[in-house]
């Protein structure tokens, strides 16, 4: 399938930049999950653009859920979402001029040029909205089973945020900011560094963190459906993602199997790793430990620097000038649709492992 | 499904450390692809262990294949090879002592204890040996479409080999190296390092890089099987992997968006990008520029140092000191089984593109 | 996935009898298939209710089209489309209180009362609408190849129609009946017996036939994706299906081998089967014959005699009696539906066989 | 995927008539489930061709387990079987000679000429061996959760056999039956008819009855796997398959809604149906009531009368001989392949609903 991801919980997302509707249909989440619609607004609020350091065009995302959930609570049957497009310019964008780093030219001949080009249509930005609204209803589901997860901006623009020291409070401190960083003062100079590329016309990118802490041991699939290559797969759907890291990630490559290693012991009785290099997973599945990865995004590919491109339609070089409202950054945004989307993947292969039920039951 | 990669073209793997056979089924080639005997012992040899840098455990890799060939071309019905493994020595392995680094603990968990707790069991690198025996048939069968895939050992134990510069024929040379290096004195300190860990009673990590030419404009799907994120999905599969990151990956987030961006250029009436950032993929799709990856490969978790661990049947803390056969380095073993998951990820999306004629005809 | 059919092709069906709106997305259609809204209105008008053999619910089914068409062709991502509910009357429904013949009671306990139960929520043959609207634009695309499907009433109420005799223009004329038989004389005397049963309260049901014409010879997987498997299960998504038969189907239990058999002759240089007795079907795919298949629909459930049920609130046992609207029959408007999913099941088959852009290209 | 089915319980199949091994990976069934050699020996005993009724190519099935069990319980990882091939007389077939009712022409255009079409190759009956044997260790796996399947010829060369009155103990009776009757005279005149059918060079059909108790309520999807769908889906995949009908079938097409429901009532302070026309299943989930449904099994089409049929190198028309090994029926040999498949089928499902532990734990 392609627009849909997931087998026992699975999504499905649909719309275009500039159409009527973009949406998502949640299906397999457990009947009984309440739907608290000030959560999912307020999720949609920490991804739309705020600032300077975000695009003007803003849209209001007054999203409505037209199936699935009922007196409340989910069914059990497709929960659907639809977000009406009300500030689309569709005229800023022409046909046949793909802009640098964009899905414009790859569009283009993969749909033959059938495709809706305004503004990156389907494969736009815009359409995490709706991943980001059904990703609210499985994020509370996750935290009905004691799950959380949280996403902080780890390094932006050269700049470093502090590490995850005390997760489960730092999770639920970042739901509620923004601008999702751990240490203030970084987060500032952060923003200075958006503004400062914004106003040479041009964008920055950064590395997202997000910790998972809650799973249950023994959730992935060894050959092939491993926590890291399920959570992967997710995650690369978010666009502008050029990397993804687990755990101690690239830097294993200089350490040495002492070092790499993480060490079984007991405490309280309870089986731990003494550290986390493995990011909370063994072997592709779940130990327990926090689940910890690092995702690369590049920066905005949309910036007011001229740029050579190709007319596809007259084959020709040509000078592109982007008009427009264009994110100088795009990673405080992100970070929420990573969380969505882990979310959603965590919770098909909790379904796929305790059944259909696992999220469900009374209030 | 757990053990089965891909839709068009799959893979299903199955055996154990110490079974009886290890195999996997490769469903849906095209018929009419030629089957290379030779060949596919060419890549088994390519994975085996050899040296002072690698395990003691030496399989002759006695592949059959049991269905799929007739007359020394696919069917188009499941492929079928077995391995057996006829150099098991099943009582070095303990139950329930879970090595650090490996998958045991989680096994035990995942599987209540009815795990083949022996080397790994199911988990075990072993398995990969039938991964690249088909692996082989789907590289040869890219080949016939013009499709290359190969990979180098760009970094190991602090030892950087030289990137890529002339691609093709760089990925026809690599198919010969037992060591997979573009730069042979890259090469030499690589193997020095390993060495002298395994005399440490140590073991050491890497990055690979993987380029793959030939892939036509066009493949890959936005939400959610981006090339990216189906190719990461297989990627770590293979034991040991801790990250991926696609073009400039990771340094992107340093980059600024005029840095970042490729533009879109003609070169002999063709359109291409002036630099590679992006890997050769926009939007999840292929730009038909090669698709460039590295993966980070973290140290062989099997060492000889004492480490600790948790006796789980009994719930105390023990130290560990492995015995066994064990390899110092997988990262110049690994190469050639993410060459074989890679090519089996693009042939289940070009034939989704094109169909599942794609392969096959008339030799 | 629960609610999703297809893999190369897809559809999601999502929505309640009762809720705002119902809806389904297409998806992986080719791009540049030509979308006519006017023919999708005429295939809702075949599935609507009408004159005394039906409900009196009649929905205007106003359908928007929110994604996935451009400049009124397919682009190639998910086209969505969305038909409010305007004519719900929720409040004739109680809960717990199921109706014989319907999803009522394992609706409850599948989903432990989450349900919406308003007129059967999701199982509603309301839904069917969302489905007959996408099915309409993969018949077009169909049509495109030459591929014509069409059903006709082959018995109802224990009243028989004409057999298929010249299928290619017989699909074409039932694609304008709003009841659809091919001995008019039939029709009348169905229908006769259709209102003779909704005046005693009570329902009948009926038996439909299939046919496919111009599907290309080699379409189906053996083990398991058979041609006659895959319909099958589609076939039995719409509600009220009891059986399915191919070609001489039950009939055959009773033939020997060489009255079953289809000899394999030439007509015009091209190989043709001298009978149809397997439905155009050999070992589950397609031989170039047409595709033949019988479906027994049972009568409505919804009748307005007392009823014996169970208060599965108060665990005691009631007499129901049904107040509402409801159709005497629905095997008239279930033909349309059967249409709709075996043109999607077979387009999936398709793109499967010859590629994502097999219905696509220039008008 | 073509040659697997199933999702969280999975089957994929491979081999050819003529080739090495047949055989079948079982994937995703829970860990723990004690795996009985001779009971696999008894069910591929059933399967095996006997007396003056069966074909003379008799394959003693000395299946080997080759992964997947560990001490003699699954281990939760890939199970996998391997039968080889003994008897196999490949001489015995003409490429480019379709056989009528089978799939050579079929074969023949899919796989371009590349198929292995001894004897049906990868679509030939024999590789239901492979099924059965796991299928034999799936129907254990229900039985530890109080779930029985059991299947009798209804319907064989127009002798009936009696129907299911006491299901529970007549499916334990029918696993210890080569010829699966419940009434022995009829069974008798059967076996008779098929000699008579033999000696004329022809063969018989018939109608199998299938029946699966302890299900629990809720099991299934509306839209698109309801119970009905995927059974049928399976039971496609066994060879000769024409129809499928559950509960009342197409005798539902001639009654009134009032006879077609069936009454909710109270038995024992459970909720139960006073009638079983629904086959167990309404909406698409079972009820909690036995599971009904029969299956129409086609005249074997191998028989030794001349017919017409087309040489496809050639392209003309010839007269075939069919020489070989055949069977003058089936029918009896095919209903442990419909229990086989069942089992998965419902296996799938359960797992689906509660889980990938529902059948596994201590002994």
């Amino acid at each position: 399938m392609k627009n849909t991801f997931g087998t026992c919980v699975s999504v499905t997302l649909f719309g275009e930049s500039h159409g009527e509707y973009i949406g998502a249909v949640l299906d397999g989440l457990s009947p009984g999950v309440p739907v608290d619609r000030d959560y999912i607004a307020h999720e949609l609020e920490l991804r739309r653009p705020s600032g300077k350091i975000s695009t003007s065009r803003v849209e209001a995302d007054r999203f409505s859920i037209v199936s699935g959930v009922f007196e409340g609570k989910t069914t059990g049957t497709p929960l659907t979402v639809i977000i009406p497009n009300e500030s689309a310019r569709g005229a800023d964008y022409a046909r046949g001029l793909p802009r640098p780093g964009h899905a414009d030219l790859t569009g283009f001949f993969k749909y033959h040029g059938f495709e809706d080009y305004r503004g990156g249509g389907h494969f736009s930005g815009r359409i995490t909205a709706a991943l980001v609204a059904v990703g609210a209803i499985v994020k509370s589901a996750l935290s009905r089973r004691g799950i959380a997860v949280g996403t902080h901006i780890l390094r932006c623009a050269g700049v470093n945020d502090a590490g995850f020291s005390d997760i489960s409070r730092e999770i639920a401190e970042l739901d509620e900011m923004q601008f999702a960083v751990l240490d203030e003062g970084a987060g500032e100079r952060m923003r200075e560094k958006i503004e400062e590329a914004a106003k040479d016309g041009d964008s920055v990118g950064g590395v997202l963190e997000t910790a998972v802490t809650g799973v249950p041991v023994g959730v992935g699939e060894p050959w092939f459906d491993t926590l890291e290559g399920v959570i992967a797969h997710a995650v690369f759907s978010v666009p502008g993602v050029r990397g993804i890291e687990f755990g101690a990630g690239f830097a294993s490559a200089d350490m040495r199997g002492s070092e790499s290693n993480d060490a079984f012991v007991l405490q309280g009785g309870k089986i731990m790793t003494e550290t986390n290099k493995c990011g909370g997973i063994n072997g592709g599945i779940s130990n327990g430990m926090p689940i910890i990865f690092r995702t690369a995004v590049k920066p905005t590919p949309s910036i007011f620097k001229p740029q050579r491109s190709v007319d596809v339609l007259k084959n020709e070089e040509v000078t592109l000038e982007l008009r427009g409202r264009h994110d100088p950054a795009i990673v405080h945004r992100a970070r929420i649709v990573i969380d969505a989307i882990v979310s959603l993947a965590l919770a098909d292969m909790l379904e796929a492992r305790y059944g259909g039920d696992y999220f469900g039951g009374g209030e």
